[in-house]
């Protein structure tokens, strides 16, 4: 992955952690224990994996104090209370030496309202839209054609990958990442019936958005109707998510691909909601509630939790007998009331 | 929201209804009932929320003739036999007042192919690319970073925000609104198989699309393998939606987010389908079928009517033994009945 | 479809076929066998359809040997051992007759790094931007508003239809067809928890794909993590589908539209994978699974076979209680047992 190995002394002066052995140790790349080479570092945060210990050709493992002793001998070793946090950090600092820094400096061929406000260190990629307006934070980079329309606003060192659409009104906060294809303020879906069809109703709120929230490739986050869609602090969404209007997601949730949350649906602080998981709308859903992927939530959740709802898979022609019979599910319980009666 | 209050007596100049009282209030926002502040008009369109009227902070109620009596004997009021069309309405006119108007012209930016026709009062936005052949209606407006591929033709007032991509010979009608990401026209998914892996079926035909249709962002709509895929008027399709080669969709239907329809099934109209329903290929759907969320429709519908077929969530530990006892259920039928044999 | 009709004699020396009879017929488009006219030509693949031979207008009509006299009797024919083979066939050779040629050279509004290296015949649509070190093959046709970042490659005669992001140092191989709205090498979705709230674990990894890859509209497919995400030959993969980091999926998967595979999980070749069918993470599945639509994978599955797990939808008054009576499916069995037990 990278062109430069670098030694352990100096990743271990960049990320602290207790070295045993081998300072002058080239590494040149980061890999899984069961794929790592002479040149890789590796980590072990789960104690399951620790067999692979024997067994890997790591230069280096980062491992918890527990596991010091096993670690240091077969090689060299970074002790650490928590390896994947420590981990974590290392992918950042790895990164950072990786890639290309960015250009602050706007493209030639961006196109930037002269109304708007961009801060000090901005990266305005090649043909981004910038409208009258907006409003670009110190060193935020804007991909190439993004589109920042008026009003909108970008914190501070926020990144917007290429193509991403940011509407009018709307705000994200600092050190926010978002990938590209998301659509940030689009209308949310409301329309009242008549004799002649729909009428639209104008979505007339926006969407905010808190300081270090990841937002995946294509996903949605519709504008509020009324008040605005809120998505709080330390949100990560992962990708091809629908976020409806008027929405409220609280601190440090985070939620797995391809899921929805319904019109005006409320989620508390520290939840995990697993791939492809629904909750329908107008629902509250409580802190520390952990819904399982593919999970549709139809009622509120007022308990912290584990909370399930998927069909079980089996091979087909189970399933095609199984399923018959859940048709038949209530009549079945009838006819065992009646059995016990007896 | 808006910068520039406004008397009551000048809304219900443009709106109609009756006013009772207040004609002189000035007005600077619509809000809900419960978020109001002596500044908002709000409405009352379920009854469920009637007890609402007596803390209500809202300058103006907007109610239904059973309760204009109520409504008046709090504060201004506005009586109408369907406060939810009114209230739509009236976003509509705020939105009408509130946004800025839409700029005739093309961006210079854009890439307009000399062969396209563009009609009166059209606004191509920047870095536009519009095909030959392409045909772009009176007042039509294209976003920033649209493609309108050759032979394609938009409606007269339709918009289409940033960043649609509107493929070669499709068409859509007057008066629709294209969310941003949308893709129309991109292969339906079809393959012979072979000895020496997959044959691309070519997909021959278009997408053609009514009058008055929403599209939510990032939803795909695909063409057609010979035949078109078919969107009728007045059709409203959320965010991420799939819509495969050759469905039809019958007239005044909507579409929450996250669905797909597969191919070549037929949609009846005056349908509503939930947020992430699914609908298998070859299907006919009938006119007032009414599909709950997340419902998967394996077969086809005849009769109007409301059908559902959503697992149940609950706490983990209880979804684990009902789910491990449906994988049996067959069986347990199967003892039910030797039971009642004996 | 096409302004000019071609002699049958002429479509059957491109594409070869025992042609019974018309052989001065003119064909003006292919049609379904119940929607063609009298200048379409039509195919029979499927034994279930031939009533449909008595009544369809085609001039033409492609059968197996078996149903050659049958065909024969009614118009002209062209036999081939597999009919459905010879379509795909046609549409391909008609659409190549119907369509623009591609127009190699770079479009004055492409952004083209100098660093960039572009093969013999190459097009580059308006606005496509090619970032520092991108390699694209002979004959690959990049669509307007694309971004292939750094350091990525795209094969020979490949196409990315407008607006598609390559993402930095990621791979696809030759022939491949990437349609609109795909987001290739966004960040896969991990983090380490920590007191501090979620800490980015950056994604280091590329993607790769094979050769004759087909990906459609709005997909996207997340970079590994710390090695590849990887797509082999000959995969197909619909619109709107999420490919986790480190997914693998084997040559001439198939996966309809709106699934979502997470991360590091592993499929074979040859599987089939329905609509909205999701498979969870770090699970193995063999070569030949087919897994129904919107069914949901939680294990491995190590044998090849037909596997489903989708929920039957009923009438809703139906679906409630048989849903209800779910919930308590365990007592149920509990109850029956105590029965057996007297």
């Amino acid at each position: 992955m990278s062109p430069t190995p670098v030694a352990l002394s100096e990743l271990i002066a960049a990320l602290g952690g207790d070295l045993l052995g081998g300072s002058d140790l080239q590494i040149a790349g980061i890999a899984p224990l069961d794929e790592a080479d002479e040149r890789s570092i590796a980590f072990l945060a789960n104690p399951r994996y620790q067999v692979q210990l024997a067994t890997t050709r790591a230069a280096c493992v980062i491992v918890a104090p527990a596991l010091a002793e096993a670690a240091a001998a077969r090689g060299a070793a970074i002790v650490t209370p928590d390896p994947y946090l420590y981990f974590a950090r290392l992918t950042q600092w790895w990164a950072q030496r990786t890639r290309p820094a960015a250009k602050a400096g706007v493209h030639p061929s961006a196109i930037v309202s002269p109304d708007a406000k961009l801060g000090q260190g901005v990266e305005i990629g090649p043909l981004a839209v910038i409208e009258s307006g907006a409003v670009i934070g110190d060193h935020a980079r804007i991909g190439a054609h993004c589109v920042v329309e008026r009003d909108a606003h970008v914190g501070e060192r926020t990144r917007l990958a290429p193509r991403v659409v940011l509407g009018y009104g709307c705000r994200i906060g600092a050190r926010g990442l978002v990938h590209s294809g998301v659509v940030i303020g689009a209308d949310g879906f409301g329309f009242a019936p008549s004799r002649d069809g729909y009428v639209k109703i104008e979505q007339l709120g926006n969407v905010t958005i808190g300081d270090d929230v990841e937002i995946g490739a294509n996903t949605c986050i519709d504008r509020g109707a009324l008040a605005d869609t809120v998505i709080e602090d330390g949100v990560k969404l992962d990708n091809l998510i629908q976020i409806a209007h008027n929405v409220h997601i609280g601190k440090r949730t985070a939620m797995a691909g391809c899921g929805a949350i319904a019109g005006s649906t409320r989620i508390g602080a520290n939840c995990t909601i697993g791939g492809a998981a629904n909750i329908i709308g107008h629902l509250n859903i409580a802190d520390g509630v952990h819904i399982s992927a593919c999970t549709t939530v139809t009622r509120d959740i007022t308990q912290p939790g584990v909370y399930t709802g998927t069909y079980p898979f089996e091979e087909n022609s189970s399933w095609q007998k199984n399923a018959a019979t859940l048709r038949q599910l209530h009549t079945l319980r009838e006819r065992v009331r009646a059995l016990e009666k007896k």
